[in-house]
């Protein structure tokens, strides 16, 4: 193989750590010169291919893609789109081979979660089904843990890390007032089908300081008496409680605990929100004083307390990706293996992309307690090692030092445009 | 004066470095021991004295109070409980002697806010009053940094950091799905008359990295029309759009926005959460789609992110309230005094109770911005020097090493309870 560009795009929702992931990416491909000519970043993701909206990070200074290590978001854009299979929509198909083919790209990397993972098994493909030499190698990364094969998936680390110790933070605070005040506090956090992120919570509580958490997990159906008498028991027995909800709480009927009939003055269900339903429900039936919080976004962009470990898996699998592209690999993704859990030790292999694209792995019951409201040794075990470390970025006066990339373009080759389907938007 | 025991109490809502105050209490008074005996620490506050349930804080070993620098809540319990004027409850105050005479307390430092700086007031008027001689010094805490005189209040600083870094962090976030998705962060933050908290998402804005924040403050009465204008107009020109919300936003009438009509299915009014009703107003009635945040508790024990100035500050004013006590004086409170903005400089002084008690700071109008929603020149200037630095707590495998104190109980010598008023608690 001559010497080809790369094409790399981030998807999805964003991680604490997705930038390490670039940077590993960038620092590698420049050590390969040649083999991969110029790392051409998609604006906003694989939009950005198919719009021939490309990025050319070879304009920016070493120093700026060093400083993607420490920056949260997602620096080159994002977007969630799912490419079709190429019977139903071989036009995108037609058209990313176009866009490849006038900038000269022989290297796919696509780092996301599930729907990437599928999306760059496609793309992988093409070599094979339309004749276009690609070779495409998918990097995980997903707050939601929930890809298969690999032991942990980069960005859930420091989301877990945050949720770990906000958790904590907030618990002193509702221990300090419980007296007289305030007896529990409630803690939404992401994960619509997996509770991988809730778990988390659970680290809150240690030997050394041990707090009473109850979580309310995906995996397990919600029972309003059961969770109530537990809540009740635990105010009972240690004068407060901290409740961490999964936004993918259900009840039994299976629909969303966060859409438990609150409306707005115009009747329409409100925006989201499972803290302030389990809130007003403790608040009703128990007479507990609450407070709650609503995460969202900051426990995925929560760069300031990223896990250690987390960065370095994150920057790990961009470099073992490159790697593994140039030494002639297609349709893998780079894998965490877990080699032992104390002393933590870790390394990356590779794992094809047919067995991980469209599966899910679900948090394994065993990890979940008994009763279903906390996590067992077995998930301690598996959760802690991840948030070990603590990568401070750099501070200019008091905020933390992000980088902006300049981002400038490619000059376009083609003059023909392309529509995103809208439903994609 | 002889040896005497002191008295020192936590107040109202916690922030993360209160126990710091509470570690320079204790740390300075055992540097007079020919003056001081021991500190006894109020169980729950005040209400801890007037129960006779006292801590005895000579019990901790010197590692455990030095902990206290970093470890947020309150060690000891806090409350909210104002005493009444000496006419209204009298029994309460000749309960305070009973308890101060049977433990030979002569100090009393109480730690807190607008309303303990009135009880510490009162206080402080017993030796004239009822003929009970002692030296009472508040000491200054708050995240709302309403206290007058004193330049800025402990804990503030914090609060400040955690939220601008938090605005940034998220901002980072929308603004890398901006162009396919979500377009609008709201998020809500605390301050219900006051609104320095909110103030502090404008420092997530820098030269180097500018971003687009709009800002609800309390002193502002929300314009819908204006506020609605104003965001489709930063939407259209960024791309997406940072909404900072401070709980205490009033509509035209005064009621809080947070109470705008939203009911449950039973058409009870729901608890709390004005970014909600933000997030659906812009959603509704321009399209975008919205993700919030709510941080409550998270911003006010948020230690893992702790401003090193405010973290010094806060030991500080312990320590002087110490040493001001020992030195004879008395119903003072140490303050903060700004020396100069840029380098930073500050130093510690002392003010009358009396001119402090039941007043409360608001922000200057030439803080906020002529439209109303951000902040101007001088209110960065104010702000940016009370986020300096990073004040991490040590951490063991992936979470921060906080203490919990063993808060032995000093033993009863009284033998008649006190029923403390239920309205109170």
């Amino acid at each position: 193989m001559t010497v080809k560009n790369a094409f790399y795009a981030q998807s999805g929702g964003v991680t604490a750590v997705i930038n390490a992931s670039a940077c590993g990416v960038i620092e590698t491909a420049r050590r390969f010169p040649g083999r991969i000519g110029k790392v051409y970043a998609g604006r906003n993701g694989i939009v950005g291919a198919l719009t021939e909206d490309l990025i050319d990070t070879s304009k920016e200074s070493q120093q700026a893609i060093a400083a993607l290590r420490h920056t949260p978001g997602a620096a080159f854009g994002s977007c969630r789109y799912k490419l079709k299979g190429l019977e139903e929509n071989r036009a995108e198909y037609e058209r990313l081979i176009e866009v490849f083919k006038a900038h000269e790209i022989g290297y796919f990397f696509y780092n996301g979660g599930n729907d990437s993972a599928d999306t760059c098994h496609k793309i992988s493909q093409l070599s094979e089904a339309l004749g276009y030499p690609i070779r495409a190698v998918h990097i995980p990364k997903t707050v939601d843990n929930d890809l298969p094969i690999t032991d942990n998936c980069p960005g859930f680390g420091s989301a877990a890390k945050y949720v770990a110790l906000s958790t904590l933070e907030a618990s002193l605070d509702v221990a300090s007032m419980c007296a007289t005040s305030t007896k529990v506090f409630v803690f939404e956090v992401m994960g619509r089908h997996a509770g991988w992120i809730a778990a988390a919570g659970g680290l809150a509580s240690t030997e050394g300081l041990p707090v009473p958490i109850v979580i309310l997990f995906p995996e397990i159906p919600f029972n309003q008496r059961s969770f109530l008498d537990r809540v009740r028991e635990t105010v009972s027995a240690h004068g407060y409680c901290s409740v961490v909800v999964s936004e993918g709480v259900r009840n039994p009927e299976g629909g969303f605990l966060a859409d438990a009939g609150y409306k707005d003055a115009f009747g329409h269900t409100q925006l989201g929100g499972v803290a302030p339903v389990v809130a007003r429900m403790i608040y009703t039936e128990l007479g507990f004083r609450c407070h709650w919080a609503v995460a969202d976004y900051l426990q995925r962009s929560a760069r300031h307390i990223a896990s250690q470990t987390d960065m370095e898996q994150a920057y790990g699998v961009g470099k073992a990706a490159v790697e593994m592209a140039v030494s002639g690999e297609n349709a893998i993704m780079p894998i965490i293996v877990r080699k032992s859990d104390d002393p933590y030790q870790w390394t990356i292999e590779s794992a094809p992309l047919d067995k991980i694209a469209n599966v899910e792995k679900k948090m394994p019951r065993d990890f979940i307690a008994d009763d279903g409201y906390g996590i067992t040794e077995a998930c301690r075990r598996y959760l802690r090692p991840l948030t070990f470390g603590e990568a401070y970025p750099p501070y200019q006066k008091g905020i933390p030092g992000y980088v902006r990339l300049e981002n400038r373009p490619v000059a376009r080759k083609l003059n023909t445009p392309f529509e995103i389907a809208a439903g994609q938007k």
